[in-house]
């Protein structure tokens, strides 16, 4: 059999992957959910039609949405990541000594179950002693958890649907709120080939919401447009003053310390974007 | 009518664009030739299938190809394109006030004035004073004028078919001899996504032919993976260690002094992969 995934990256361009084997499809209580074996790729997690992690090119997101806030901050203990129930964020903040507890917080269940059935070179550090995974909206459960993270990432989907409230100043003050005195928090924000009008709102509502707000790049394979943004939301912390040659050498694939404050510099049209 | 172009960009890979109307459609001397209309992209420039070059985006590679090694040569008088018939790296090399000649050297004369009848906002510069269009063979160009330029851009297509022979060692011996005494070179050398033992061979086989061999990176929506690798070989110059206060700001969308050194940081796996 023939078998492509297409996945429309934008409305006139798509993107398309040889499937070799469907190993799960299904509708949970708020998304449609595929794990797809691609020959391109390895097996991949697909939500609503689009691709989330994959084997092969995982770590390029996982890396760099943790160690670039985890480094960044002076003594991260206790870290909560809102989404990302594929449990690969979870993984990379374990590799940090420092880190006594980290709380993943998943909306959609299934997703957790289905990412360590499917994909357990991403999803096994759920299993760890330090991680709780909690069922649940991650909105409220910011709101009910004041001043209690040192670090907070947004590993979710993109701003329509079910991740939608995730995207606004509401939930970027209540992040402020969650965090301790001297938190840091960082988001996927897009791509700004395809959405250059989302990264920019996304930018400037964080920047309302903290006195440090920082952008980096990485360049994600299997998502639309290839070339990522992440922002960053610091009350004490600027990534671009720490001293990277502090940085301890971990065990990675796409991140180290010279790459700790070249990711953040941006190109023309993108520093023109946010202003 | 849905017409779309598909775009293999590896064995199980696919991308595809919508296309608003075909423009010109033709089989040259070298290759299939097609102009197309996109609804994402603008006009764009498709050479056996693969696209080249966009109306939307074309400024990454065309700026990123140029101005790396044209800011880090000190006076850089007279400059050699192999390839590059679109006139897009001529546009951004002539935005330097110290070039008094640039020779486009492209083998397929149909390309060229297509570019000038459907692409002028990318190759209107190839009717400057300042430009030569030489149609013939890039390689035999190169042996024929020894000693003669600061800056040589190999702006090719991939190393299959017409291209190949720009990926070699004999062809990087005879860059460096048709180089002045300080000469530089670069050439667009593939993804490391798709492509990474193309990438290795290809830097490998520069630095068996110059002193100082760097790669650097830049993000092209329309290329295969999007996250491209540049190659620098250099007899004198170093991109590392040129001081990037002294870069004038120019015209540009893309390239400015910080990413100067920063699109030279690479992630983990292509530093480890290059060795």
């Amino acid at each position: 059999m023939d078998l492509w995934l297409k996945e429309k990256q934008i409305e006139n361009a798509v993107m398309t992957y040889k499937i070799k084997e469907t190993l799960h499809i299904e509708k949970t209580k708020y998304q449609d959910l595929a794990i797809l074996d691609t020959y391109e790729f390895g097996r991949m997690l697909v939500l609503d039609g689009i691709v989330q992690t994959t084997i092969k090119d995982e770590f390029v997101y996982h890396e760099m949405i943790t160690h670039i806030p985890l480094f960044t901050h002076n003594n991260p203990k206790k870290v909560l990541v809102v989404g990302g129930g594929d449990g690969g964020a979870i993984r990379e903040i374990l590799k940090h000594p420092s880190v006594e507890k980290v709380v993943l917080c998943e909306i959609d269940e299934r997703v957790v179950d289905l990412s360590l059935k499917y994909l357990p070179e991403i999803s096994s550090a759920l299993n760890d002693p330090r991680c709780e995974v909690f069922i649940g909206d991650g909105i409220k459960y910011v709101i009910d958890h004041k001043g209690e993270f040192d670090v907070i990432i947004v590993d979710s989907t993109d701003p329509f649907g079910a991740a939608e409230g995730l995207f606004n100043v509401n939930f970027y003050n209540s992040l402020y709120e969650c965090l301790t005195e001297d938190g840091i928090f960082v988001a996927q924000t897009e791509t700004p080939i395809y959405l250059p009008q989302v990264v920019k709102k996304v930018f400037h509502d964080i920047k309302t919401a903290f006195p440090i707000t920082r952008m980096f790049m990485a360049a994600i394979p299997t998502y639309p447009g290839v070339y990522w943004s992440f922002t960053i939301g610091s009350k004490k912390y600027d990534p671009l003053t720490i001293d990277e040659n502090k940085i301890k050498d971990i065990d990675t694939k796409y991140y180290h310390k010279d790459l700790h404050k070249a990711c953040f510099v941006l190109p023309k049209y993108i520093k023109n974007l946010i202003g």
